[in-house]
């Protein structure tokens, strides 16, 4: 469906113009230069005002073009004429139309978009835009945007909310020999999504990574899109937008609302996506995809002749999780041949300040056979022997022959100096190997390499998770009445017993009126915590409504309710007290459990331990629904408390399969119960492993009115 | 003293050569320009192999120059024969040497750099090295190494403990246009330390920033003469060799020891330096400091063309804690002239993609004079309108136009892309204007030399420290007798009894040889703890020898005193059990404090809150002896949790003076009773504010056998 923007066999540009400067005719000259390279493919210049532009014939609508349908139409002419114009599209039978016209949704004319939109719809018209630069197909010579000329063949596919950073990267793209398939400017992004894009290049053969500059997203089907492309191809996301001050600038700056970082993050590692945090970080990954295969292990090499950065390189193996491999013995031999003596042969391989390019070339040679080595930094000093441009050579040379050989190990470099490494740093770039100044940066971009190996041969495993799903399916059929009941009041009680229906242990508890009730319950509970039931008031333990292992249950009862009055009456909130609710008191590690439904990307479950974690470090962590086991529990070990968990020091290891299963579970229940906003289990008791968990208190806000 | 090696009259070179190639050929080189542009000073080389070199006459020895004295020998002989010119330089009153030969302790040859330290000592000579490169004074041409030629009059001095890391220096300079007053590597210090060199830089008048390389120190004056330094000029260090690996590396590469790394961090930031990571921020930390002022606030303006970009530095303004300064009205008002009608005047400031020249230098113009304003970050993509060479001029006029108004703001550029704006970016960095492709670099920059500002306004206050010190010199010049009986037999009860001496609480405790002494002293102290007391039972509780409020006080007398004795037999130790200790239960907010102490900077005290901060997240904090209460607050914050002792969601403030006051106190015992090794207190107890605190466990470690 998409082919027929890629590979449009006919084109119609609506608001085509004879006038040097316009957007109408830098579209026409780039589109004349695609009709030059693929003669048998139709150009049509649509404008009333002209009779004929750069040579060709001018219809005044799209509607008097003598064919049955064309494939692609661009539209530039002022946003209030578009949706007559798209209309007409429409009747014309045009496969595609990329609407570089501004003036929708980023100006408050949301209107005006929703118009364009249905209009799109009805004649099953695939849009790309509005508010966008167009899109290039560097294969075909298709230059559908008001870009100046720009080709470079390549297996890079760009997509950008931003064309300010389009055409950064097209700027300096020549400078490393970046080169490209696909280049597309998303624009309001009325139709055509991160998603649909994500789909085609797939099976895109001239794509080998794909790169996404995005400010917000409305693509429901992201992370699904993205999970099936990052099988195949390295993603990687530069996101603008992330701090509030950010999200300010970004909501004038395209009328998209920047969405709230963390869940971002979740959507995008679910997504298998690598994520960068700025422009050079970008354009550093950018260059390691397109040029290095993926490293297949965490084992580098470090060679250098400068012992100190030797040193730097692997402090930062430390900090990226990449370690340095062991040589195997036959590497050790051979190295020991053409190294001087007074080298030890051990990894960072030190070549002594010295080396010459012999000793680079016969370091590589042997190191590049080794087993035990998954990817290569080769770092150099400017020394009295060094011959900078030579040793680049080499290099580019032992990578031709790995490729030859089919040797898989990414090898990068890093040149330490100015003036005197300038020209090899180029050379190396021009010639596929990423040259940095920082033996760091290195060591960064090979572990990014190795972190999208771990995540692209992950697999899911969704049978836990169905079985679960289908439990509380059952679950949710014999019991809707009941329900339906809770959620239309849910109070502490009702939501814990929600929970309970739903298979998540609550404690004994009773909702009492009196005091004597109160007593009587009190007695068969033992050790009890007391509580208000009212979901008029929230924040129960502020208001004094909580009270923990009461010595006398009657004073208790009857504070509980004089608080909440006084509460209310303070608050002016006119609500009801159901009561109090009495309940076993409860021990184990103190856990938070919430969910919230995003608008884009739905469920959405916090996890995080407890009390000073989440109070003071914020240490939480996201997953976004559905959850298999194993993302579960990737999702708790990013927690910096994990290790509190896995028990340490003597104290016992906690129930980590009953956490899982509680994050599992709220992920599903917000998928069946659309009218869930939030759930929030604070705290989650979990006591030690295999004994399970329990809610200690649990809230649900839902849509239901009253 | 270092003129007469900075600024020599005479030069003797003892090794000097005429065979191209060696060192001593490629240093008399260097000096016969030296002798050129300072046609007063003498040159002698010493050589008995040559009658003549390089045009001028040879000595045997440098007893046998024609002078009273000489101001500095340099020398290049293999490393056995050193000695003996040592010597020789001494009776000729030589007073500053450079030794560049190798083959000292980096190798082994320990005795043989004592030698030569004793050497000097004796003849008073000043010496830089052994194994080292030489030095340069760029202003009076003096090429004192064997690096080629090379000549930039600046304003930065650069110190390395690496050859590798200077010539990189070196080679990158003229790209930035980096001038340098003078470069000096130190090698195996053996007598001249980064200390003598910051005293002496202080005055020097050339020097206005000054750059350290370090991989290990051994100056125990460093952090005092840093203090003084930053006074007047920034430091910034790159330390090489803080992982394990590191550290491995550079035991092999240089003979020196590496430090651990949080001590190391520790000492650098007593001594008011900027720490780097990478060899790339180091150099973007060099051209920030030596060509921009120093930022007084942390108030920057963002001005960008690419609303995108202007989001990203403003995220990273919040990583960096730098905040967008509001523009005063004034700068509003005129703002608006010059700005289209669709830009909102707010910062960071988007002048909208069709920028031109004139847009960037009216807001240039007009921001610069704002008050609220401390720093700029001009950021540039290259767009249809843009002329990057045109605002690159724009800047640079900009910067000199506050220079002769002597307005003090600093000003930097992102100037995101390639090939368009390389030009643009190169005119930048040469006319004094850092410039970088991420507008975060700009940001990091930025608040690098605001952080900087706030290092070098801070004064020591140490009045309270010099009180708490003449307590404690009262105390322990009164107790003497009893101080040294407790340091001779530091168990529990004694390291309890040694730190309530000196004023720091503990609990109210008796040794107890027998039940019933026990049962006695436990009806005096109400609730207890119980615990063995034996210097040979470091781990109590690991060994089941503490009970914390017994039920029965007489079984937990017999069980502790049984799992003592066991815990003996079976690790084979021959030592004795002095009783139970009984002490009142204490309760409260658990840190721990410690002191140990380093062979170069000396006691140490670490603190950190007790329980999972500690052993989970490694939530420590260090400062080194001397501390003033104003440090000790400062280490104390450092802590991730530190906002737990300033009592957050209803829990009650910490008595944080108290900690102070345990911290200060612990550095200086440490200080006076030498024969301390290690001091911990875990836990401390510290209640709320106001209400002090108190020791839970103590444990001195000394010196003192057996």
């Amino acid at each position: 469906m998409l082919d027929s923007i890629f590979n449009p066999k006919s084109i119609g540009v609506i608001g085509a113009s004879n006038t040097k400067g316009k957007v109408g005719y830098s579209i026409m000259k780039n589109l004349l230069a695609f009709i030059e390279h693929n003669p048998n493919n139709k150009l049509y210049p649509i404008n009333p005002k002209y009779n004929e532009i750069l040579g060709l014939k001018c219809y005044k609508s799209i509607l008097d073009v003598p064919e049955e349908s064309i494939d692609l139409a661009i539209i530039t002419i002022p946003a209030k004429y578009v949706p007559k114009a798209l209309e007409e599209c429409g009747r014309k039978n045009v496969k595609g139309a990329i609407i570089i016209s501004a003036g929708f949704s980023e100006v408050g004319n949301h209107n005006l978009e929703e118009e364009i939109k249905s209009i799109g719809e009805k004649y099953n018209i695939k849009i790309i835009g509005p508010n966008c630069l167009g899109i290039i197909n560097m294969y075909n010579r298709l230059n559908a945007s008001f870009s100046k000329e720009y080709f470079a063949e390549g297996n890079i596919t760009f997509i950008s909310q931003s064309g300010a950073l389009l055409t950064a990267i097209l700027d300096i793209a020549p400078l490393l020999n970046l080169g490209f398939s696909k280049i597309i400017s998303l624009g309001n992004k009325v139709d055509i999504q991160e998603s649909d894009l994500m789909d085609y290049l797939i099976n895109d053969d001239t794509t080998k990574v794909v790169v996404f500059y995005i400010e917000g997203l409305k693509d429901k089907k992201f992370i699904d899109s993205a999970k099936r492309l990052a099988k195949v191809k390295p993603i990687i996301v530069l996101k603008g937008g992330r701090s509030e001050e950010g999200a300010k600038a970004i909501s004038s700056h395209t009328g998209s609302l920047a969405g709230d970082a963390q869940i971002y993050n979740a959507a995008f590692k679910k997504g298998k996506i690598l994520v960068v945090d700025t422009f050079e970080e970008l354009v550093n990954l950018m260059h390691v995809f397109s040029t290095q295969p993926i490293m297949r292990g965490n084992k580098i090499a470090i060679i250098t002749n400068a012992g100190g950065f030797g040193v730097m390189a692997a402090d930062s193996c430390k900090k990226y999780n990449l370690t340095l491999g062991d040589f195997q013995p036959s590497t050790r031999e051979k190295l020991k041949k053409y190294l001087p003596q007074t080298s030890s042969i051990s990894n960072p391989l030190d070549l002594i300040g010295d080396a010459d390019t012999s000793r680079y070339r016969h370091a590589l040679e042997i190191i590049k056979e080794d087993k035990n080595i998954d990817g290569i930094i080769v770092i150099l000093t400017p020394q009295e022997m060094t011959k900078p441009l030579e040793v680049a050579e080499t290099i580019v040379n032992i990578k031709k022959d790995m490729e030859n050989k089919e040797i898989s190990k990414a090898i990068v470099a890093s040149f330490v100096g100015g003036k005197s490494i300038k020209g090899a740093k180029s050379y190396l770039r021009k010639n596929g190997i990423p040259a940095y100044i920082s033996p760091e940066s290195g060591v960064e971009v090979l572990s990014r390499s190795y972190r999208y190996n771990i995540m692209k041969i992950q697999e899911d495993n969704c049978e836990y998770l169905w079985n679960i799903k289908s439990q509380l399916m059952e679950i949710k059929e014999k019991n809707l009445d009941t329900i339906k009941d809770l959620l239309n009041n849910p109070n502490e009680y009702n939501s814990k017993e929600f929970l309970k229906i739903h298979g998540i242990n609550v404690p004994e508890k009773y909702l009492v009126k009196t005091p004597e009730e109160a007593k009587h319950y009190a007695n068969i509970l033992g050790k009890v915590v007391m509580k208000i039931s009212s979901k008029h008031i929230v924040h129960k333990s502020d208001a004094g409504c909580v009270i923990v292992k009461p010595d006398n249950i009657e004073e208790a009862f009857h504070k509980i309710i004089s608080n909440g009055e006084d509460y209310l009456k303070r608050n002016n909130i006119e609500g009801n007290i159901d009561g109090v609710l009495i309940e076993e008191y409860i021990k184990g590690l103190e856990l938070i459990v919430g969910g919230k439904r995003d608008e884009v990307f739905g469920p959405v479950i916090m996890v995080g331990l407890g009390g000073v974690f989440v109070e003071v470090l914020k240490d939480v962590s996201f997953a976004i629904h559905p959850i298999t086991k194993e993302y579960a529990l990737d999702t708790l070990k990013e927690l910096k408390s994990y290790r509190i968990l896995e028990g340490i020091r003597g104290r016992p290891k906690r129930d980590i399969n009953y956490i899982l299963d509680v994050m599992i579970k709220l992920g599903l229940i917000m998928e069946m119960y659309p009218e869930i906003k939030e759930i929030d289990i604070n705290p989650l008791f979990v006591r030690e492993e295999g004994k399970g968990g329990c809610v200690g208190d649990a809230l649900i806000i839902t849509n239901n009115k009253k």
